[in-house]
């Protein structure tokens, strides 16, 4: 028997979102380093980033993604829901002290399927740094 | 002035690949979940895990997609490139144990814009677990 602890299918309308805010600083950026094996000087070494087009250290755009990820995982579906894909286009840099606004809207429903279609989104400010869309699918009550 | 230390689009060619594998354990989903913010209990919580579809813990996919980012991004094209967008497809869970080779290959070159398409996925053994395309823009020597 499955046990979600989720959203389930039924529970989803377009327009359905949610939000979460994460602070990105040096602890954040490292951990992700150490998790992902990815360091890239760009991310780590102040020295080299100045060297580099953005003039700073970046924060790399896979923690966004990471973000949008957790969000979907644990708070819209939420757990019991598999992640089918997810499209991303890394639109503007995070530097080491912005905070990230993740957010997850439902644009479409699969009732057949039971899959959710899912604009996600990550946001500095006003500025769009991450855009793309979640392919889940969604457990049914029935 | 820029100061890559990684390939130029020059370097590139059609079918050049890289590869990397990691060992996929209790220490490294903690990292992800810590890193990430996700801690789904279907990663984390074996007992839950065993009432889920997958009857055991599996990693986060985006863990995996960790993986391709820190492949691109330190190794092929390497620093200095700027990611542009990646597609994710998650094709089969990743279980606690298992070893994931991760592997990038330029299958498109776009001379006029210095971008390449680089076929991305994730294996484990011959099962393909997570598949899709990065789009990056890499530095030219001119």
């Amino acid at each position: 028997m499955k046990a979600p602890t989720g959203l389930y299918f039924e529970d989803l309308e377009i327009g359905l979102a949610k939000e979460s805010e994460h602070h990105v600083d040096e602890a954040a950026v490292a951990l992700f380093a150490d998790a992902s094996g990815d360091h890239n000087p760009l991310h780590l070494d102040a020295e080299y980033a100045t060297t580099t087009q953005f003039g700073e250290r970046i924060a790399h755009g896979m923690l966004s993604a990471a973000y949008i990820s957790a969000l979907l995982g644990t708070e819209m579906p939420g757990a019991g829901s598999i992640y089918l894909g997810q499209t991303l286009k890394f639109r503007a840099p995070v530097k080491l002290g912005d905070t990230v606004t993740a957010r997850v809207e439902v644009i479409a429903l699969d009732a057949e399927k039971n899959r959710a279609t899912i604009a996600t989104t990550c946001r500095v400010g006003e500025t769009v740094v991450v855009k793309g869309e979640a392919l889940i699918l969604v457990p049914s009550r029935s």
